[in-house]
């Protein structure tokens, strides 16, 4: 897919120096002698995906945080978990998060804010793909954690501290936007000052909007109108604010979003399991840049971004019972396109056009049962492919993974050195799981 | 997990004959000099999964009838398709549905019916795993194409000429139940006459029943009553019909469902994608015997009970606000003791018990990033883990997959003769794809 979203059969990708040179129909005579020709024969060469949210912190908690209300999620499952996580830690769970994503062919991805911006930083440069970070903030609220309140100008200040450090590193693939976990937890004040700084630095805020009901419940209590409004009427919405879930949003509020071209990430999984669900025909019949994320492997718990287009597609049609709704294309450009407007890189990537990096991917949906036969192959990417036909992902022009084999770290190690941490965080944290059946052992 | 639930950590699986002899800490007495040791360390073993609804002969239609209207999806793409589906084509489409379903750790799945029952049946002897048949029927309503109606009484004909044929076969992998399409299309007449006919020959009936919106006008206007109420009045509602969707069945209607044992099947992916939602957690409450399917390719696409277990755990949740309906533990056993129930084969699959065939599958949860670190083994097989870590799979006591190579057929040959097939059949069928993107070509 390019620019104009045009599809070529027999097609090439010439990419030289990090960058795509030309695509389409490629003159031979414009290719080096020393170039390397890839066979894609058969398979389907695509942009790299782009999770516009994913929180690298939470890899290791995947599964603490199952079938259990809202109350226990936060209080004694996510809390003492984030808690008892440290910066090492972090760093594993940010590898073993970026290696599922690499799996799924995400060459790019937002972060929503974790506390180890350092340790995540280290990991984005050892995984080989775009990682755009940021810390959670909080600076207000009820039942924050003694060790995650801080000030807004300490908020600030920190977040100024990783943007010197890491903006712009690994070659241009680590941003470092602005957090701000929910109005909940962020005073307006907070709000604005981040508004200045992401203005003045040229970067995004990323912050989680209209999640739960209790949230607009709470900010009519508290602000006097709800998340949106009065994000409206403080001046914070803009074409650099990526609002997240938005699943309680009103049409109101959605025409406040196009009017300011506020950015949404879709996060289906995380919606259907405990938030509700979103108005996506809504928002893009609106024409409002929606595109998707996986969330945090404790509320979804697949990091995968075929299964969240798979989701995306689905669960819109079934909501409003009408089966045209968000159709495979629509979805192909969320995933790409879209996410790469969201993340204010869509002169740099989300289609394989001249110019523009070398994120993409090479998919065989021909040797799996599960996407066989193809009659409309944008529909099989979208509605029967599986992330396990994933062949090859290239990001900066530098293979990520071939042939199924990640080649910017060692599988195996990271995963046993994810599950060997994840058990010990659990256990630092004091996190009890229930039985589910009765266990013996001998 | 055996018949009580039960998890066994460093456990057992014993086989003799096809059997199940022992499960649990295994006797080294008892096992026999010359049996094959398999060491299944840091892998689940698990009783095979169970699709209660799933249709062979629609899998070379899948992307024919994506992102369009009910009345296009059925006029001018799926009966076109049946029209000119032959029987060969039907054998390479179970074959390849067979292909799908073993590679996400089925071995025994139902099918609604459709028109060429022998050849799906060679097709399930040569699989290796359980299948159970049925004819598609229809003998009245509008807009039935010609080749598919008939007479109550010769549906009845052809399907006891199946049961013949077919029933115990494979040795005793098949069976043959009645079919059953929708109320809209049966008279009361044959569904008594099935009904009938099932009960004397202890089988089961397989329906759709009350499957969209549409369906219940209907029954109220041509029947006098909404779909279950009218079956329940005229006594066609039994412990051996098996209800699929069930989406627009009122709480009326499951306390119908559950005085008289009906079965469901809850196909999760086709109700997001064309129906509305199922009342799962209601059901479930009820006592009701809910299992889950994955419908045909053409309406979900993904013919993957991986996929629809995670689909079952998460949609409730989102439907009705309540993180903790369907749990994960509930989702297993509809996956499996519950399929069997509504399969009527609990007395011989379903769990891993003594004295059961050996239907098993092994799983290897810890080589893949998007299944790691396991805190919850039984949270991750629902939540997180996709069919690519099934590892082997065992049916009747023959592994019909091993270390993820299909023993029972040549997966290469059979795919690209599904797609050659399926080619030819769209070409007959005069099947337009409107193009998603321009397609150039040189």
């Amino acid at each position: 897919m390019n620019g104009q979203r045009e599809i070529f059969e027999a097609g090439g990708v010439l990419v030289r120096d990090g960058r795509i040179e030309s695509v389409g129909f490629v003159d031979e005579a414009s290719v080096p002698e020393n170039a390397e020709i890839i066979d894609a024969g058969g398979k389907v060469v695509m942009p790299g995906l782009i999770n516009t949210h994913v929180h690298l912190s939470q890899q290791l908690g995947r599964g603490l945080g199952d079938d259990v209300d809202l109350l226990t999620w936060l209080h004694e499952r996510t809390w003492p978990y984030e808690r008892s996580l440290t910066a090492e830690d972090n760093h594993v769970s940010s590898l073993a998060c970026c290696l599922e994503m690499i799996r799924s062919g995400v060459t790019c991805f937002a972060e929503p804010g974790g506390q180890h911006v350092d340790t995540m930083g280290r990991a984005v440069e050892q995984a080989g793909i775009r990682g755009i970070l940021a810390r959670s903030t909080m600076d207000c609220g009820e039942g924050i954690p003694e060790h995650a309140r801080e000030s807004a100008d300490d908020c600030i200040a920190r977040q100024v501290e990783h943007m010197d450090r890491w903006h712009g590193a690994a070659n241009g693939r680590i941003r470092v936007w602005l957090g701000l976990r929910t109005i909940f937890n962020n005073s307006d004040e907070l709000i604005l000052k981040s508004r200045e700084l992401a203005d003045a630095r040229g970067v995004g805020m990323h912050m989680h909007v209209a999640e739960v009901k209790e949230e607009i419940d709470f900010a009519k209590a508290d602000r006097g109108l709800p998340t949106v409004e009065h994000l409206g009427r403080i001046g914070a919405l803009g074409p650099n604010l990526l609002a997240v879930h938005t699943v309680w949003i009103t049409p109101k509020e959605m025409d406040l979003f196009r009017l300011h071209d506020v950015k949404v990430s879709h996060c289906p999984g995380a919606a259907m399991k405990v938030l509700g669900f979103a108005p996506v025909p809504e928002m893009l019949q609106r024409g409002i840049c929606v595109s998707i994320g996986t969330d945090g492997a404790p509320c979804n718990n697949r990091m995968d971004m075929f299964d969240e287009m798979y989701l995306t597609a689905m669960i819109h049609k079934g909501r409003t019972l009408d089966p045209t709704a968000v159709p495979a294309q629509s979805v192909l450009e969320m995933g790409t396109v879209n996410g790469a407007r969201a993340t204010l890189w869509e002169d740099g990537i989300g289609s394989l056009e001249p110019g523009k990096a070398a994120d993409l991917i090479m998919v065989d949906m021909h040797s799996h049962p599960g996407s066989m036969p193809v009659h409309d192959a944008v529909a099989n990417l979208v509605y029967a492919m599986r992330s396990s036909c994933v062949e090859s992902v290239m990001c900066d022009g530098n293979w990520v993974m071939r042939d199924r084999k990640v080649l910017t770290m060692d599988e195996e190690a990271v995963l046993n050195e994810a599950q060997q941490r994840a058990d010990a965080v659990r256990k630092r944290a004091g996190i009890e799981l229930p039985q589910r059946f009765p266990i013996r052992r001998r």
